[in-house]
């Protein structure tokens, strides 16, 4: 009933759920955390976020919250279309500084899960896009951390075409991954 | 953050989450488990389904399940436009066998709290309509139980204008409520 898939770094999965089409339209459980759980992934999902950009080559990112505000999510996209990325920023990961990317689109009706000690961003590749996401730790602005989408250490390839992104003035003055206190740690 | 109103049966809410506006468009919790719980609203939301109707006065309901599998349900409007409907069919309930409606839209971005213990429905308005909803217990086809929409004893007034609606086979043959056999009871 469920698609999962890992990715390039393997903590990082695909998840698509399956679409039961009628007369009607169609019908998914688009979540069922017992189902998920015995795909591997538990978290306490105790959130659900939206947020809707205008416009094209939107971005946000790259963010985390540090513990104990560190968040599992889990994205999707009700309309339109993003390019989702997940760094490693876990000391001592093997794959650390490294980053993946998903296509993520409401057509595919595909998921990514970002583990906690991933910084995550995403670029919208149309305008009135629709992403929606759960995660497993409340909001705290304290905890709140950007890095910058542009860290020459990260070299995301952004599909970016040349342009800049519409950034909010936060994401604008992000530091660099070098500069931040980062908390966390390989666990293995 | 959180605006909370009983409707005609106080057990069922309308339930408004905040919008944040910004220059690249908007951010909304949409549901934060402990925010809602505070406002009086606890349940174990382990699921979430999507529904996509093609057609306008297309009609889903009114379903329940049956215990062990008694579902609480928070509905929300991604795309289009529903009349949402709650019946009270707790056995005893000062409010039993009258119904409620509210319409719920993505322009409103409210949610419509349907507690166990109601059948439910409801009525897209427009085409292209797309449900979220949040529910308190798996899916379990041997529990899932339809009530007829027409049901004469249940009189509910919905927005048909005249037109059949369109109706899954399993609701074209639903029985009346009186012919079910009902296992809520109003625990006041
Ligand atoms: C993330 C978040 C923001 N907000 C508020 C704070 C601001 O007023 C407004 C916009 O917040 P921003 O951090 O600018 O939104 P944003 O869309 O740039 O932030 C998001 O980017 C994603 C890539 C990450 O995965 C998310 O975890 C989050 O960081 O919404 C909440 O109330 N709750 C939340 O969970
Ligand atoms: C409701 C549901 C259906 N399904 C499957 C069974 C069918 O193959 C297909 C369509 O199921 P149907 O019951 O016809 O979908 P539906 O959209 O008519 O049913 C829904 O109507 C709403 C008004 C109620 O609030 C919901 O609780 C549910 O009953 O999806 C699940 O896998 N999980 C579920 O949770």
């Amino acid at each position: 009933m469920l698609d999962i898939r890992a990715l390039e770094i393997p903590d990082v999965l695909e998840i698509t759920p399956r679409k039961f089409g009628d007369d009607r339209g169609f019908f998914s459980e688009t979540f069922q955390r017992d189902r998920l759980k015995a795909g591997g992934v538990a978290a306490d999902w105790m959130q659900d976020n939206q947020s809707y950009s205008a416009e094209a080559f939107t971005l946000r990112g790259l963010h985390y919250q540090e513990p104990p505000f560190a968040q599992d999510k889990l994205v999707r996209v009700l309309r339109g279309a993003i390019l989702d990325v997940a760094v490693d920023i876990r000391r001592g990961s093997p794959t650390y500084g490294q980053w993946v990317s998903l296509e993520v689109t409401a057509d595919k009706f595909n998921q990514i899960l970002v583990p906690a000690g991933f910084a995550h961003g995403f670029l919208t590749l149309v305008p009135d896009t629709e992403v929606f996401y759960k995660v497993s730790a409340p909001y705290s602005g304290a905890h709140d951390r950007s890095i910058r989408f542009d860290d020459p250490a990260l070299g995301i390839d952004w599909p970016l075409g040349g342009r800049t992104p519409v950034l909010s003035a936060k994401d604008e003055a992000a530091p660099l991954l070098a500069d931040v206190a980062n908390p966390f740690v390989f666990e293995g």
